[in-house]
Order: C-alpha cells, then sequence, then structure tokens
C-alpha cells in the first residue's frame, strides 16, 4: 500500500484526530477532530506536512501518488455536499489554506472560492439566486489567486477596483452592483493577461494545484522564515494543505459569520465571548469596516447591537452546545470561527484560545474545580512569561496616550511621574512627596539612592543588561533603558524627544517598562491581585516543582517583597550597594584614600556596625532561610566621582587637596574595569575589607542567634574566584574571623564558604574549586560576558543587530546561551560534584527569572534559581514547568 | 631485609649512581658517582630523601634503622680515613650538607668541621702541627653550629668576634692568635649557654644528629619555600644529607682550594677554566676577600697572579685528568670544586655547569663534532629561554650604569638614545638621524609610529602584555614598561627617578629590556651573532621538530626579518597597524564620521589601494610561504583622539566642527573595549570594512599570481567568533569577494577562510565553527583575558602580588595556563578536528614564542606556533624539545 498523504474529514468521520498535528498541522488536526465529534464541519481534506517536506526536497514537486488521492478525496467532499467541483449547474468551490503544526498567523497564503469561473459563476447564480453574490464572490477569488498563486503585483488590481469605484461614483465595495463585479472580473482577467502574459486558468483542476502549490510555496516566503526565526520553528516542519468546501456568510440575511471564546480572553470569566456579523464573510469580522455584534446579552451593555442570541437564537443555541461540547472535549478554553449559511451553522476552526495572564490563571483554576482537568494540566496551562505582567501595574488599556520615544522595556511595571534628571534631585523631590522619573543618559551605582527615590528609570544609553536595567529589575522598579530616542541635555535639565518635544525638568511623563514606551503626561494604570487564583495556582505549582527559587535581595525591604512572592532564601545579597548610602559612602572614600593599612581599618571600623545592621535586618526578615551573601564585588573606582566637577566639589567636602582625589581616580582608571581590579582581587589585595564584612555577616548572626532564638546558616561567597588559590587564601582568612566571632559569642552555628562561579577559568576549574568551596552559585551574567566575550553595557552597538539578522536567537543576557554559557554551567557542576558530591549548586544572574532558563537549570540538576524578587513567581512556575515536562 | 637508607661513597665504590638524583639529591650523585669512577672524593654517605619525606611525615622523627645504618656507614668512613670520629688522637671531622634532586643554591643549611670538641680538637692540634688552625676550625664549627642546628641569634656571636678584635687591636680574622680563637670558643659557648640555656653539645654523636636534623630541618625554612614555589619545585621531593669527611685546604702553604668549569662558561671555549688560592678554605674563593688565582695560564694575562699550573704543577696535571675523565664520562661541562689537604687533591662536587647562551651553544655544537655527544643531546642542551639574550644586543658587562629606576623586563635588547615624550616627537627627531628614546605613562595605537621610529620605549604604566609591551615585542624593540617608579609630566617634558634625578626632553638614557632597568647617559653595549654555532644548531632544531614555526608580522620589513629567524610563515599579519600610517588615519577616519555607507565606501576606496600595495609587499617578502591575515580588529575608537585638546586639533585638521567629532568620539566611547564593537562584530555591522580589506588582500595576491608568477594561498582570518553563524555571514561575503577578484584576474588558485579562537565559547563550540571554518587560530592573548575574566591592561595592580604570593606561578600573559586556557584550546582543537579532520590549527597569541606554551601546543597537536620575529628560534628550539622529550 502507498503511503497516505491525503486525510480526508466530512459527514462525522475523520482520517485524522487532533494529535495527529506534526503530521496535519494545528488546524487540518482540529478540523478532523470536530469532525469525528459530530460537528458540523464543511468537509474537506488536508494534504500531510509530508508532503511540504518531500515538495522541497524534490525541487518542488508532488510525490506520483499524490494526484489519484486528492482527486479521490475531491470526489468524496463532492458526494457529501452534493455539488460538483467545476460544475455549472450546482458547482462546489473550496477553501485552500495552509496549517502548520505551530499557529503562523497571517504568515502564509489562503485561497477561497476556487472553483469559479465564466461556467460554474452561473451555477452560483442559480443556487444563490445572488447575481452579486457570485459576481463579488468570482471577483474576490480573481484578485486572491492573481496575488497569491500568480505573484501579481496587488496594486494593479486593486487600481482597476479604485477607477471603478471612481467611474461610477461610489465609495464603499458594497455600492458596486452585479455588472460592475462581473465587468471587474473581466478587467481583472485582462490585466493579468497583459502584465504576465498568461491566461488566467479556467480549469478548476488546474486552480486547485495552483493553489496547492502556492500554499507549499509561501512555507518559504520571507515572512514565513522570518516569523519562524523569531519562533525558533524548525523550516523542516513543513506546513500542511487544508482544502474544503466553501460555506458562505454573505448569502443573505439568514448567513453570517462570527468569531468566539469558550470563556473571556480577557478576564477568564466563564461565559460565551464573541462577535458576528449578519450577511458577511469571515474578512469582514476582523476588517472592522462594520461594528461587529455580540453573540449574546451576557455582557451586552444597553444601547449596544442586537446579539447573535436574539437575531438568530436557534443557531445560537446550537453554537452554546457546541461550545459545551468542545471544552469538555478538549478541555481548554476555544477560539473558534463559525460560518451560517442560509440558517445552517459550520464550524470553520477550533483551536485553544490565546488568553491574558489573569485569565489564563483563572480559566486554569476554575476548570480544576470544574473537574475539567487535574491540578498538573492547570500549572501546565499557565506560561511563566505571562505572569510578568501580572505581577507589575500596567497602562490602563483604555486610556489615551501620546508617545515620544520608545526604548527597551528593561523592567515592567507602568509609572507616571515629575521628570528630574539627577539622583539628588529624585531623592530631594521624594522627600517632599512628589513622584519622579529619573532620566540620565546613563546611570552608574551612584544614582542607586535616585533610582530607590524614582517611580522609574529612563536612560538614553545602555541594554537590557545596563545597571540601570539590572538594578530597576532587582528593585522590582519600572525603567525604560537605551532610548537612543531621546537627546539628554544635563546643563539644560532637559530632553528633546524625536518629534521635536522638549521635555523639561518637572514636566510629567509616563513609562511603560513592559512596552518600552515613554509618553507625555500621566496615563492612569491597572493594578493587579496576587491572592485568589494567583495563590490558589501558585500554591500547586509548589507542589510539583523540585527545583528551590531563592530571590536576590540587597535590603530588609527587598527581603520581604521576596519572601511574599515565595523566595525561599536569598541567592545574592549584593554588599556593595550598602556602601553608597550617603553616610556610609564618605567612610568608603575616606578608606580608598587612606594610603596605608591602618587608615583603611580606621575607615572599615567606621562601616562595620552599619554593615552588621543591615545583614540583621536582612536576616531578620528572612526568618531562618537561606541568605548568600556576596562580599565586595565592584572595582574601587566606582565609589569615587569621575568628572572634574565632581571632584573638585567631593575634594572639598572631604577637605583633601583636590590633586590627591584626581591622583587617586586617575591610578585606579580601567581600560576593563569589566575585567579589572574587582572581586575576590579587591579581597586579596586589601584583605582587610572582606574581614570587615566576613565580621559583620558573622556578629549579626550570632547576636540574632544569641539574643533572639534564630536558626541562621550563613552562606559566604566570595566573587570573581579564577583559580582556586585564590578561594583558598581568602576562605581561611574568613574562617578564622568567623571562628573568633562565634567563640566571642558563645554560640553554635555553621556557616558555609562558597564562590560565584562566572568566570570560564572558574568553570572549566570546577574540580579543583570544589575542594575548598562549599556552594557554587552561577554568575551567568558575567558568566555570560566572559565567555562571549560582550560588555553588557557596550553591546547595545551590535547585538540589537545581531538579533534582527539572526545571528543570534536571543539576547544571551536574558535567556541563557544553552549551546555555549550553558556548557560551563554542566562542566562546573560535573567537576563540581565529583569533588564534593554534596556541594549546592544554584544560579544568580539575570537568568533566573527567564522560564526558559529555569527548565535548563532544572534539567542541569541545580539545586535553585535566584532571581529578581519580581521574577521569583515566574521562576517559581517555570521550575513546575520543567518538572513536569 | 630493612629498607636501605643510608648510601655510602669512598674506595673507589659507591652505593649510589648519577642517575639516582631522585634519592640521594644531585650532589649526593655525584659524589658516589665521582667515586666509582676512581676520582680521589672523601669518604662519606648520603641518607636519601626519602629519609626526609618519612621526617616530615612522622613529626619530625627518624625510621627506627636509621641510627644503626648511619652508625655501620661512619665506622667505613672512619677505616677509610684511618680517623676515628671524637677520638682525642686522630680525630674524624665531617661536613654534614644538604642536597635536593634540583640545586637550590644557598637555601638550605650546612655544617662543617663536625666533630670538634675540646678533646678532638688537641688531636687536630697534633695531627696538624698547627694549633691556630685547628682553634679557628673549632670557633668555626661552634659558630656555623650555633646558627644553624641551636637557632642562635648570629649577630650574638659576631659581636663577641669584633669585640675581640678591637680588643686586640687587629681588623682582619687573619690577625687573631690560636689563644684568642681558644678564648672565643670558650665565650661563645658561654653565650650559647646564656642566651639558650643550654649546654654546647660536646658529644660528636650528638652534634652528628643535630646536623643531620637541621639540614632537613631547613627544607621547610622560608627562604626554601619561596624559592620552590618561585621554581615549581614540589614539598614532596625533600632532600638529602650528605655526609663526608672533611678535608682542609687550609693547613698550610701545600693546601689550597678552587673551583673550576671543563670549558669556559661564558664563552664555551674549550679550555679548562678557574680559580685557586692557596691555604683557604672554600668559602675564602667566593669571600671576594682574596683575589683568587687562575688555575692555569690559558687565558693568564701578563701581571696576573701565578696559576695553580705553576705554583701546584703536579696537582694541576692530575685535576687536568680529571677534567678529561669528567667530561668522557659527564659529557657535558663540568663545574667542579675541589680541596688539596697537604699536596692531596679531593674532588667535593661536580655538576653540570650552568653557561651563557653562546656557551651553551658553542659546547654543545663541540661536543657534536668532537664525538661526545649526538645532534639531539645538542639540542637538549641548549634553553629554549636562553636564546632570548642572543637575539638581541645586550649591554656590556664590564660597562659602568647609573641604574635610576627600574620596570617590567618587556620586551629585551639594550638601546640608549634621547627622551622624548611623544610619539611625534620621535618621529620627528628620528628623521633628523637622532637616537631617541619614547618615554609614555602608557602607548596607544595612535603612537605607532613613534614607537617605530624610537630605538627603545619606556612606560610608567601597564604589564607585561601592555600595549607597549605587546608591540615592542612584536617590532623586536627594546621596551621597559610598567615603570612605576618614575612621575612623568608631558607638561614639561620631563620624568622625575625615584632618587629626585630629573630626565628632561634630550637627555640621554639607556633602557635595558633584559633586566628592566633604566641608565643614566649612553652605557655601551655588544651585539651577537647569528651564524656558525648558532646557524649550526638551528639546522639540528629544524631535523627534530615536527611543530612548525610562524611569525605575527605586519609588515614587509618584519616580514623579512621573521624569514631571516627561520619563520615558515605568517601565523598573524594584523591589518588595523596599516590604518595608522598617516595618509591613511585621514582615510579612516573619514570613513569613521560617515554617516551613511556610501561616505564610509568613499573612504575606504582611498584605503583599498595603499592596503593592496601592503599585502603585496607582505606577500612578495613570504616568497610563498602561508601568510595568514586578520581583518580589522580593534574598536573604531581606537583611531579617533580622546582628549578635548587632541579632538579639537583633529576637528580643525578635517574641517568639520569640533562637536560632531566630540559627539562621534561619546558615541563610541566603551565602558569595556576589550568586550566591546570590534573584531567579527564590526565586520557585520560595517561590511565595506570587511569588503575592502579582502578586495585588497585577494587583487594582491592574483596580480603577483598573475603577473610575477608567484603562488599564494592566503589565509582570510575573521577575529572574535562567538557564533558559527557569524563566521557563517561573513565568511558569504568574502567568498564572494574572492571569486570575483579571481575571476577578474583569469587565475587559478586557492584560499583559505578561518577564524580566531579567542572567545571561550568559540572554543566550546568549535565543532559547530569548524563547519564554516577551514583553519582555527587560537589568539591566546584575548583567550586568557576572557577565560580568566582579567584585563592585561589593568592587571598590573594585583598580578604581580598575586605572583609574589603564589597565588598563580606564572603570569598567564607570559605562559600559557594550561590548566584552564589551555583545557579549552584542547577542547576546541578535538572539536574543531571531529568535524573537520584536516582542519589547519595553529596559535597567534603571546604565548606561541614561550618554550612552555609550545611545548604545550606540540602535545596538543596543533600545526603550528606563531609568534613575534624575534622569538622565532626560541620556539623552533623548543618545538625541537618537544618533540625530543
Amino acid at each position: 500500500m502507498a503511503q497516505q498523504y491525503v486525510y480526508f474529514f466530512g459527514g462525522g468521520k475523520a482520517d485524522g484526530r487532533a494529535d495527529m498535528k506534526n503530521l496535519l498541522g494545528g488546524k487540518g488536526a482540529n478540523l478532523a477532530e470536530m469532525t469525528s465529534i459530530g460537528l458540523p464541519v464543511p468537509p474537506g481534506f488536508t494534504i500531510s506536512t509530508e508532503v511540504c517536506t518531500e515538495f522541497y526536497k524534490n525541487d518542488r514537486t508532488h510525490p506520483a501518488s499524490l494526484a489519484a488521492e486528492v482527486s479521490a478525496n475531491l470526489r468524496k467532499i463532492e458526494e457529501l455536499m452534493g455539488k460538483k467541483f467545476g460544475d455549472s449547474g450546482n458547482p462546489l468551490l473550496l477553501s485552500v489554506r495552509s496549517g502548520a503544526r505551530a499557529s503562523m498567523p497571517g504568515m502564509m497564503d489562503t485561497v477561497l472560492n476556487l472553483g469559479l469561473n465564466d461556467t460554474t459563476v452561473q451555477g452560483i447564480i442559480a443556487q444563490s439566486g445572488d447575481e452579486r453574490f457570485a459576481y463579488d464572490a468570482y471577483r474576490r477569488f480573481v484578485q486572491m489567486y492573481a496575488d497569491v498563486v500568480l505573484g501579481m503585483e496587488k496594486d494593479i488590481l486593486d487600481h482597476l477596483l479604485d477607477q471603478k469605484k471612481e467611474e461610477r461614483g461610489v465609495y464603499l465595495d458594497t455600492d458596486l452592483t452585479a455588472a460592475d463585479w462581473k465587468d471587474l472580473v473581466l478587467q481583472y482577467k485582462g490585466a493579468i493577461k497583459a502584465e504576465l502574459g498568461i491566461d488566467f486558468p479556467e480549469d478548476p483542476e488546474e486552480q486547485l494545484w495552483g493553489a496547492v502549490n502556492a500554499v507549499f510555496g509561501s512555507w518559504m516566503n520571507q515572512r514565513a522564515i522570518t516569523y519562524r526565526k523569531l519562533n525558533n520553528i524548525p523550516a523542516e516542519w513543513g506546513t500542511a494543505v487544508n482544502v474544503q468546501a466553501m460555506v458562505f456568510g454573505n448569502m443573505g440575511q439568514d448567513c453570517a459569520t462570527g468569531v468566539a471564546f469558550t470563556r473571556d480572553p480577557s478576564t477568564g470569566e466563564n461565559y460565551f465571548y464573541g462577535e458576528f456579523l449578519v450577511n458577511a464573510q469571515g474578512e469582514d469580522v476582523v476588517a472592522g469596516i462594520r461594528t461587529p455584534q455580540p453573540i449574546n446579552r451576557a455582557k451586552n451593555k444597553d444601547g449596544e447591537l442586537p446579539s447573535m442570541e436574539e437575531v438568530m437564537p436557534e443557531c445560537y443555541q446550537q453554537l452554546v452546545r457546541i461550545r459545551e461540547t468542545l471544552e469538555k472535549h478538549y478541555r481548554d478554553m476555544q477560539d473558534i470561527e463559525f460560518t451560517i449559511e442560509k440558517g445552517v451553522l459550520y464550524m470553520l476552526q477550533t483551536r485553544n484560545g490565546k488568553r491574558t495572564a489573569p485569565a489564563a490563571i483563572k480559566i486554569a483554576v476554575d476548570m480544576v474545580n470544574e473537574g475539567l482537568i487535574d491540578k498538573k494540566t492547570a500549572v501546565l496551562r499557565v506560561e511563566p512569561s505571562q505572569l510578568d505582567q501580572l505581577l507589575h501595574p500596567t497602562l490602563d488599556p483604555k486610556a489615551e496616550r501620546t508617545i515620544i520615544a520608545k526604548g527597551l522595556p528593561a523592567s515592567p511595571g507602568a509609572v507616571s511621574g515629575e521628570v528630574v534628571f539627577s539622583a539628588d534631585e529624585a531623592e530631594a523631590e521624594a522627600k517632599t512627596g512628589r513622584k519622579v522619573i529619573l532620566v540620565r543618559i546613563e546611570t552608574s551605582p551612584e544614582d542607586i539612592h535616585g533610582m530607590h527615590a524614582a517611580q522609574g528609570i529612563l536612560t538614553a544609553r545602555g541594554g537590557m543588561t545596563s545597571h540601570a536595567a539590572v538594578v530597576a529589575r532587582g528593585m522590582g522598579k519600572c525603567c525604560v533603558a537605551g532610548c537612543g530616542d531621546i537627546k539628554v541635555d544635563y546643563a539644560d535639565e532637559s530632553f528633546i524627544a524625536p518629534n521635536g518635544v522638549e521635555v523639561k525638568k518637572g514636566d510629567l511623563i509616563t513609562l511603560d517598562g513592559a512596552t518600552g514606551e515613554v509618553m507625555l503626561g500621566v496615563v492612569p494604570t491597572v493594578s493587579v491581585q496576587l491572592t485568589g487564583d494567583f495563590a490558589t495556582l501558585m500554591g500547586w505549582v509548589d507542589q510539583f516543582r523540585t527545583l528551590k527559587v531563592r530571590a536576590n535581595a540587597d535590603t530588609p525591604h527587598d527581603a520581604r517583597v521576596a519572601r511574599e512572592f515565595g523566595a525561599q532564601g536569598i541567592g545574592l545579597c549584593r554588599t556593595e550597594h550598602m556602601f553608597f548610602d550617603a553616610e556610609r559612602i564618605a567612610a568608603v572614600r575616606e578608606m580608598i584614600l587612606s594610603d596605608d593599612l591602618e587608615g583603611r581599618q580606621k575607615a572599615l571600623a567606621k562601616i562595620l556596625p552599619m554593615q552588621t545592621s543591615d545583614f540583621k535586618g536582612i536576616f531578620r526578615e528572612m526568618k531562618g532561610l537561606p541568605v548568600t551573601i556576596r562580599l565586595l564585588d565592584p572595582p574601587l573606582h566606582e565609589f569615587l566621582p569621575q568628572t572634574e566637577k565632581d571632584i573638585d566639589e567631593l575634594a572639598a567636602t572631604m577637605r583633601v587637596p583636590a590633586s590627591t582625589l584626581r591622583h587617586k581616580v586617575e591610578y585606579l582608571h580601567e581600560f576593563n574595569p569589566m575585567l579589572g581590579h574587582r572581586g575576590c582581587r579587591l579581597g586579596i589585595t586589601y584583605p582587610e575589607i572582606y574581614d570587615m564584612q566576613v565580621r559583620a555577616i558573622m556578629v549579626a548572626a550570632c547576636e540574632l542567634i544569641k539574643n533572639n532564638g534564630f536558626s541562621i546558616v550563613p552562606e559566604i561567597m566570595i566573587p570573581l574566584v579564577a583559580t582556586v588559590r585564590e578561594l583558598a587564601l581568602l576562605k581561611r582568612n574568613a574562617v578564622a574571623i568567623c571562628e573568633e566571632v562565634i567563640a566571642d559569642y558563645g554560640v553554635t552555628m555553621e556557616y558555609l564558604i562558597g564562590t560565584m562561579i562566572e568566570l570560564p577559568r572558574a568553570a572549566l576549574t570546577a574540580d579543583e574549586i570544589a575542594s575548598e568551596a562549599e556552594f557554587f552559585s552561577f554568575g551567568t551574567n558575567d558568566l555570560t560576558q566572559t565567555t562571549f566575550g560582550l560588555s553588557r553595557d557596550d553591546a547595545g552597538k551590535f547585538l540589537p543587530f545581531y538579533m534582527d539578522n539572526g545571528i543570534i536567537e536571543q539576547d544571551p543576557f536574558v535567556s541563557l546561551d544553552q549551546t555555549g554559557v550553558g556548557q560551563l554551567v554542566r562542566i562546573a557542576s560535573e567537576k563540581g560534584r565529583a569533588t564534593r558530591p554534596d556541594i549546592k549548586l544554584g544560579i544568580c544572574g539575570e537568568h533566573g527569572g527567564d522560564p526558559a532558563s529555569v527548565c535548563f537549570c532544572h534539567t542541569s540538576g541545580l539545586d535553585y534559581v535566584s532571581c529578581s524578587p519580581f521574577r521569583v513567581p515566574i521562576a517559581r512556575l517555570a521550575a513546575a514547568h520543567a518538572a513536569l515536562s
């Protein structure tokens, strides 16, 4: 028996099933399924995706047996419809549509009304009794076929239509008569002959094969290729072709067409939601020329158009029953298309409906309660990345907005405030109760207090992982970064948008961190609810996942937010942010300017009690959950001003000669700070800094253990280790201080000393490093920078180009590069565990909140991921997905 | 039978052999060997290194059987010497010396004259008939024993000696009498009692064990630990202890002591070279109080002291015979120590003699000609690193010098010239025929022309692989880098040395690139010869090596030098240096300032003919040898000025508004240029640049092929590739141009397109990259930077500390880090070959000229290394060593 290439559906029976999407495409599989479960589907057949693959393998030719199969199936349609393809009396018309495994909306071609020619049009006239309808259908077919199959410039035929309307003095297509359409069909065919030198095919068979080949051909059109690249769809998958009997919603007042969702796709509410149009074709519903009517009165407010429930009650009730059948059968909310031809309802499509995050959650939880699905399925129904919109306020979709610029959507949320241009100003204004947006060319660690004080941050430079973006995400604060459109003038305290609008200090703007849009004035927002269904679903999520989720948090406030979002510990507490506090930065600078150990120790002694109290606050909030504290990481020059003016000012404040300060700034200057004197390199050359920090951590822990009965196991993390000897040396120093403090307090406690794996060399020599490290935390931000040789602060000049041109598929700072960086994570995990089987492994880069990266961490056998507090629920859900699939 | 711990030698027989160095240490093994071959060696025994290992394993105790073994061997010495240890009449005295596997000169302890006490000293008096000698020996022993074994402060006994001399009104030790020495022995013992509360041990057995334990103990003294760390000697090796009968060269005018080399260690000339002193102990020869006499008249000039040949002709003739025996036996130049006691010659040591590079070469070649060794051995006798001194002029060792500062020995050679402070000045002065030294705080690519023009370069900042160091080594130009001692003042055109000396523009200084020393005035140099023995040896070298050696060369001149040094091709031709030429930089800047493709193409069109002629020059010099050309690598901002003043000047020259230029400089600014918009990232965003370069390469090759009958296979190298897609895109562009040019010229030729592997990700995904790359060149400079996360320009602040403290053993920019970076080289080689078995693999970082790294490349199976032209002979020799071992 020859291989089956064509799958029939119709008359309550189908060769295919819903689970045959790979072979039949999504549309074809669901048409078959609907047919099988007894729904009224116009009969048709699907040419499988294998034919597409063969088509491209064999130089755009088909398998030998295909023609006979198509022909046999066509006969079956004719039989069921009681019509004949190409017949002059009662002709069958067909639709030819693409249908790939994954939805590729609008990417590929469709031909409707196929089978019309000068003969069959007469049959349609006879059948419909409507000449105008028949010629309208005919000219639509010619137009579509010319475009899709013959590759004719659209403009030429469009121009003829415009000419005709002008000639007839009408504005709308609907004002043209049967004679007009008939004439236009003639004109169209003439233009095709003139332009392409061919006669428009009159033979329906020829039309059919032309359309089939055009659909297969459209798999490789530029739009489709780009879409696949963006959505990671392999070219090998191919598309199926669905050939189906045409039904018409535009044959009169007893005809209609509509789209519906079995539940509300915005809110998830369990009521039937949809729109329809009487006497219309599918494309008219979405074209927006006529206002569609609601299908029922459920949410139909006074004064709105009459609903289908009222206008076509029988069909509506049939549709309601179909809705129930579909939901029970598919156990998911469905997005359906239907057409009513002369009072008869036909289903043209069903598929799982797209939905907003709140809807996804509500539908999943409701369906569990309704017994339709189990909890696992409910958890898998919500896409982790969807949660992002849920965890931040969003702009009211109905509000008007004046967009003046667009940057990168660096940190979600929607905020409004008065524009300020410096961190100090942001802080000062915020203290007076004003809401401000901090606008900077770029931010630096010196701006932290201003970023804290501001509602949101807008920068002109920097990418998705620039300082502003990373810090803002960590704070859960809205940020639009790298908005190169705007020209910021600090001196003038203003910026100019590309359309020439000048925004001055104090002007109100709104940022949408989810889209990167910058708007004039205040745009109202809507906030969200984290209890109810959300809480229910997240409870199920935690039952299924095995990967732990921690948060990156540097302050007691962040720690509290992290716990509210379900973090199981802190995976990264950065201590340098504590150094930027106004009171402390003075002592830090005093330390940096000291030329001897004694001077540095004196300055550090001032910081010690403050750091101790920081850590106490965090330990207190985390109530015994693990806290990983990273010792000082950034290079010292980040704590000093860089411009001449700032240096002079600071020198005056500190009462040191400006030349001394300038000399120090020059001395500390680095060509590549990312690869410079930072991390453990500071800890080794200035051991007194880490000594102070370790002491602060241990004193904080011991006091809470001794006085408050806490149980704390601090995890002290040493950054930027490249060789085991660095870690050995610093661990020895740290252990000495830990033991001293423990002895001083007379408590019994454990502590862990571990390291970041953030340099390729550390990953490659993880077996050696694990002999000292009690835990590894993969710092995948820096690991990505060094593995790619890519500075995230500088990548903005070429990374967008790389993504646009498919050189890289994903920003490696957003989603972990599993091929390269991931290889190092796996190597280090294996080598680390080989040396120390119980070594704790986690990840604390930005990737900890990216669903694909979380999945990678799960399959790589890590113990936990750590991410921004606001991404903790996303990571929890992604971890559950990884465990369940 | 119990394990043997003690190995005897004496009376023409020995338990040990020369090849038992691991067990007996170098000294012990050679004493045994000399005894076996019949040389007159005072009898003794060696306690093996295994005892040292046991000693430390068992809490500083010895194996149970050791005491009996020592005792038995001591009896054998007594028998052969006819003396008795501790005897009052004819006492045996012993020396106790350390002796490790590897030479550790002066690092560990020695005790001489052991066995003396108030009783045995009488026997020495009786035997020697010299009371003064006996008490002098006694006090030396007490002094040495107190220091080495008892850990007494040296100063206390030294002070007693000074007091005695003062008291006796004499200046020299030799003016003290027997009574003085006798009294001092008493005083010493009293002081030991007072200070340490112990009696000085009178029992010779106790003395012996004290000394043995002290020698073992000295293995772990700080000096020894540091030395081992610096020389990569494992602590587990341990030291042996040599106990030997004392012989005295200071018992009268028929006594003497001396050291000699069997050939001249400076020149390698085949004559017996040495010095001796009549009536003296070994330490006197090196102490420099008395002027030693030559051992023969071979090079003895008029007016010099009489030689041993004249003074002690019999002993001298015996020594000449011994020299012959040793050279025939060891087949290498020996460094010997001897003592003559009362007319009897004793050999105390022989070992392979250290020698200068010219001597090493001459001796190796001579010994092959003399039939003593084969060519393989000759090749292995010359250390690759030694050649460095040979390939550059060096300071005349006899010349006086005033050292004013010391920096890093960044690029060897010795040069003098007038100080200038800018590249332009260097060029201008050089044009007038003056020799100049360019002094900069640091250099940048803008200084290249000045570096070319200068004799040498001195920088205040930057490490061994700073810009100045790398470029200077590439040019084979002397450079002292990172000389933080000097304060450079550009405005004043002067620098101040640490001793306050101010050096002004035009003052003469001399640099020694081999030591990092900076000297006032002109110090004369000596130059070297690359023909004769050197050429002979290098001919043998090339017979044995399998690894090819290429050079990094950017100009026809460098290419010529490289070929003279034996390079088999160019492994790295950097094209950016060609862009800095005064005429071209204008066009380059015009390109950078262009806002559109057209403008850039116009500017590039001006550069095309120049680049073409560059490549023609290089191809011409290389006469068909392979040439790998790297397309543009540095970020564009390197071609623009950075200071306000320079920007204004350039703007005026270019006739563009300063603001335009400033804006472009700001736009191009990068936080981490090393990880920024450079390499193939430029080639992808500005394809016209690479297009121009590829065209220039191909036109140059085609013209030479067509018009001059050359056979050229250009290797076009694309830098900084992180993903195979980057390479695929750029390769497609390059191939199109290559084919176009080949078609234009109508020639038949091959060309290769490959990539640098200089990012960890490239190494990790080498299997993918090899699907496009026809060759890999490991750019181990950048690969080291990214693998370690270490900027070579910034590492100067902590890398020296790391090396001083043993955190890293070697500067990873000097010698390839085999554990980390090497792992990536191996991974990439394996993966690359798996995809493309015939892929060409080479290395083109600075490491290509480092012997250890060359050996690594050989064992890793690379096809070639590429290094600075001046290091090509080193690499050739290292490759031969690797192949032979």
